[in-house]
């Protein structure tokens, strides 16, 4: 796969950089190309797209390798790629891959991810970006079925690219490769978290919370969703835009809004 | 405008509890009816829409007004309107409003803004959320105007409601209330942040960055942009989706796409 002219891949997560997932992740990319790895010292998870500008940035070289380079930011995910961007790449990569989350950011979890976050400001520097997450949440989660089925993802979109102002979020179940029905391209499965934090009162009998709670399907008939294609077998392939304008909403109001300023 | 049945305004922020904006907010929400405001603790600006599950979160009863009750989070934007829903609200609220934040949120900061994670989150939770945005960043901003530009927008959404998963991302222009031209419904501005860190040396020698940057308006001549709204003096109201999927690009997968599950 290897060109003479090799392209160069910017991968991060936000699991942190020594998880199980990004290891998993820059050993498919190295089959592409020369790799850059920048990813958070800690685990981002939930940091969504925050960025880091009340307190300063610091960037550590991890280690270097024939082909691959490693650093650790003491960021977030999207302040990883924006560190890349500005400091460390040689030249603009030809893609973004953020992963393999250990956990789905199927649905709305895509709102909350850091995952995504990392691949969001990928694209919004023009670059193709691509979020991977697998269904298990284990620090020690296995990873072998989720290198195989990225391959042709990545193959495809460092081919091929994606229009401007997109990104796809692909989703791995956590079962073997021989019972992977193969690939679902498919939309953001509409729900929310619901009962979402747990009481506790601590040695001084102050109360505080712990966030939880669980995931509410609002559409589980559907079979177009991310989280159908999940519960049955297949890797969900979900196309993300970054521009959230509601053109529907916005024809509406152009239509039959008629704001006036006025002193109340 | 207060009815015996007093609608419930839920009022978040990013820039915390104690921030000028959002007394200002409160100000006007308190003419709609009964205010419940759960904000940070402390300033979350570029929080987006992360959550808080690594660590445990407070509450603190701040205080207790007439038509008002205050409560701080030791957490996110987010992380406030997950708090108020699960334990703080006495009811669903009728609407959920977030700001006035310093500065602006127009175009791609949309995406890193605190103020819009909470207002995402009230989405999240069916309730008609809007965020809002003061084109400047002093802490000591003057609010005067936006008070009476917010009136209007509150009235209108709650009386009508948004439609399912969208919310409103209104900028206001900071000039005097008699130079505002009016309301300008329109889209996200497409561009990015460009030069992002500034490098420093510390005490010990060592190097670290500070987050700064400027932004790049990549469709200065295009007139139907927040951005050119608010530079020619008019109150910019993007409708917003948090259902990110991009059809059009879901369409040409579905039609062109054949990705093969294969062993490597």
């Amino acid at each position: 796969m290897i060109n003479s002219k090799q392209p160069l891949i910017l991968v991060s997560n936000d699991d942190g950089i020594n998880a199980k997932g990004i290891a998993a992740l820059v050993e498919v990319a190295k089959q592409f190309g020369q790799v850059l790895v920048v990813a958070p010292e800690q685990g981002q998870s939930g940091m969504s797209h925050a960025i880091t500008s009340a307190v300063p940035i610091r960037v550590r070289l991890v280690k270097e390798e024939a082909n691959a380079t490693w650093y650790a930011v003491s960021g977030t995910p999207a302040d990883c790629i924006k560190m890349a961007m500005n400091q460390l790449v040689p030249r603009k990569p030809d893609i973004v891959l953020s992963g393999i989350n250990h956990g789905s950011n199927a649905s709305v979890a895509v709102i909350y991810s850091g995952t995504i976050g990392a691949a969001v400001e990928g694209t919004l520097c023009g670059i193709p970006s691509v979020g991977f997450s697998l269904l298990n949440h284990s620090a020690n989660a296995d990873f072998t079925a989720s290198k195989e089925l990225i391959y042709p993802i990545v193959e495809k979109v460092l081919s091929e690219g994606l229009p401007h102002f997109s990104l796809l979020n692909v989703n791995i179940p956590d079962i073997p490769f021989e019972k992977v029905k193969g690939y679902s391209y498919c939309r953001v499965t509409k729900g929310k978290w619901s009962e979402e934090f747990e009481k506790r009162t601590d040695p001084q009998g102050r109360t505080y919370f712990w966030l939880t709670g669980f995931f509410q399907n609002d559409e589980p008939t559907a079979t177009d969703t991310d989280e159908w294609a999940l519960a049955n077998g297949y890797v969900s392939i979900v196309p993300l835009q970054v521009d959230w304008t509601s053109t529907s909403l916005l024809d509406t109001m152009k239509k039959s809004w008629s704001l006036e300023k006025s002193r109340v």
